[in-house]
């Protein structure tokens, strides 16, 4: 389970260490990844050549795979740098963003599901639905629109705890609640607010996010659940300061930023 | 023509809509272009793999190609992104950035004119004028400076105007004053400031939201002067509340989420 | 020596004569890097593709080469320009971000340093021990975190003399002071704020304004050190006026754009 306290813990500890996450990531959110990062306090590195792969995995705390302009070489990269991270027990966190926009990112993100295995997998609820649906053959797909969800987070639930299951994964998705689960024991956060839906890369960011709560807490669901509450607290904060989408990013690297335990305590409405 | 009206009118079936734009982009302008998408209430993805081309042209409501940090892959996936949708009769918007500035970049823009026949092409005056003396053999070349303009957008209504009736397409020229023309009706949008100048991707970004008008709005001149009037009236409301070019697109960003009935109304500036 | 005067006229200059500068740089930072340079007063071109290096040699004022999110083929985008540049007497400028992160990116900055002869080089202090490590044989490597720097700039005052010495280059190392020098004379800037680590990409803006203004002053200590106090006081202002990262952005490209002589006579802080 996670609280204000538990979710405190792991940002003092990414303050104080600033443990590196390397990003294997899209072209639209290299920036704002990177930035949200460095706001609570880990230090980004945004590398795809697969010269190097190996050599970064030697000096990262977390390894953060998304596939959201995918090109088939990068793909190759991120095998090579999962299949790296895994060899030294580093968490890889799996953001399956567009799978069932085309057979293209589903196959991608089924063939990083099978062999990175990815130690935490983030989502909208279609983007789950398709890869639990397309890796383990049963259960509807996601009906994804695009890089949106179709769907409220918890039409994904049966999917998610499937294939937490079966993957031995943690497996979040995103949504108005957040969801993440190891297959038996499940949180909700239900914090954050509308207009983030509104802003490109707050679910690239909240993986990348899960990246460095997963670098400094070896308990995977509570990292995943702290980086979701995270997110959402520092999102409610930028909404309530906002006019719109362009100062609520502003203030949601702010408040990142600034996000203190007391906010957590004000804040955090989390359920189990 | 474009009134008040009519451009509110396309805003509000974007906002209820939501439509699909594929964005095939230049690396610079990904994240604000996508963001400029979500504001004015459209769904944007961002996808340059040749392999999900087609599928993309099955679920998206208009086609975005902007040629601005070129290499010759990305010229395949855009001309067989171009024929898909144009297969399917969805509007492709074509963005030659810095037409002029290279062969290149010149030779691109004139085979996507020519192949993917877009349904509008939008540029600045130079941009436009070399593409026409390029794609046409007539008139006189742009003399680009970079991915700037070297002149104002009214030198170039005589190659926009030969581009739409020889290629059948709507062209727009942005400057101080935007002109749109169907090569028989022009229209002008006087809105705008000179700030817009000192960001990168404000170009793009219009580019962008004329595929949003475009796909709820069958009339492609319409469609383009809707798109230039949201972006002129947002840009003055940021212009007036900026201090220099970054807070202007923080409040850009707001303007396009908060544009409503009465901003249009007020100040929207058009003749024909 | 720099002065606030002498930065002034570099300022003046850049934005009257707008000089255009190419990039060839990491996507992380194409957008925050063009709207820097848009900011103070120049014009950025973003270009990688091989067959277009030549043609923009002829019509930019300075071209910047960056590594941040290197790949091999655009290793050979970077030397083809980089000597088309030389050939014509255009400043180059190297940013080696992550050297010593991956014997890849060691190895490039290393070439990069060797075939395209850049006029200055701009690192932080774990970046040019390396370079200068691996390129001269000498000194003690930089221990990188990543693209973060694992020592304060003055660790690196012997490093940069050696690189400026034996390579014929102005090195500057920022840092809490960022330093330049030519091998001989050595500039120290005392501006800047911590908050400047918490935002992605403000090393790589430093390293593009030295572009901007190596553009349009030949002294390329001069320029180097220019750019790096209006870095420096713009990040002040900024910094004074933000409650965190999100917002030091905005108010740092408001800062370069208002950027004025009182600005500089009031907070210039430097030392030789």
């Amino acid at each position: 389970m996670i609280t204000p306290d538990t979710v405190w813990n792991d940002i003092a500890k990414i303050r104080a260490a600033g443990p590196l996450v390397h990003n294997i990531t899209n072209f639209v959110v290299m920036n704002s990844t990177a930035n949200a990062l460095l706001a609570i306090g880990a230090s980004p590195i945004m590398a795809h050549a697969e010269e190097e792969m190996e050599e970064l995995a030697a000096i990262v705390g977390a390894l953060v795979l998304n596939i959201g302009t995918l090109s088939t070489p990068w793909v190759q990269s991120m095998l090579k740098a999962g299949r790296a991270a895994r060899a030294r027990n580093i968490p890889v966190i799996l953001d399956p963003v567009g799978a069932g926009a085309s057979k293209l990112r589903t196959d991608a993100a089924v063939r990083i599901l099978n062999e990175a295995e990815p130690t935490i997998v983030r989502g909208n609820a279609s983007e789950i639905m398709t890869l639990a649906s397309a890796a383990l053959g049963t259960g509807a797909d996601g009906g994804a629109k695009g890089v949106d969800s179709a769907h409220g987070s918890d039409k994904a639930m049966d999917a998610a705890g499937a294939l937490a299951r079966e993957k031995g994964c943690v497996t979040v998705v995103s949504g108005a609640v957040d969801i993440a689960t190891d297959g038996s024991q499940t949180l909700f956060v239900n914090n954050g607010d509308p207009l983030m839906t509104r802003v490109t890369g707050m679910g690239c960011a909240a993986t990348a996010l899960i990246g460095a709560f997963a670098a400094v807490n070896p308990d995977a669901l509570a990292a995943a659940g702290g980086a979701m509450a995270a997110m959402g607290v520092a999102g409610e904060t930028a909404a309530h300061k906002a006019d719109g989408p362009g100062s609520f990013q502003v203030h949601f690297l702010d408040a990142l930023y600034r996000l203190g335990e007391a906010d957590l305590q004000e804040h955090l409405n989390t359920a189990a």
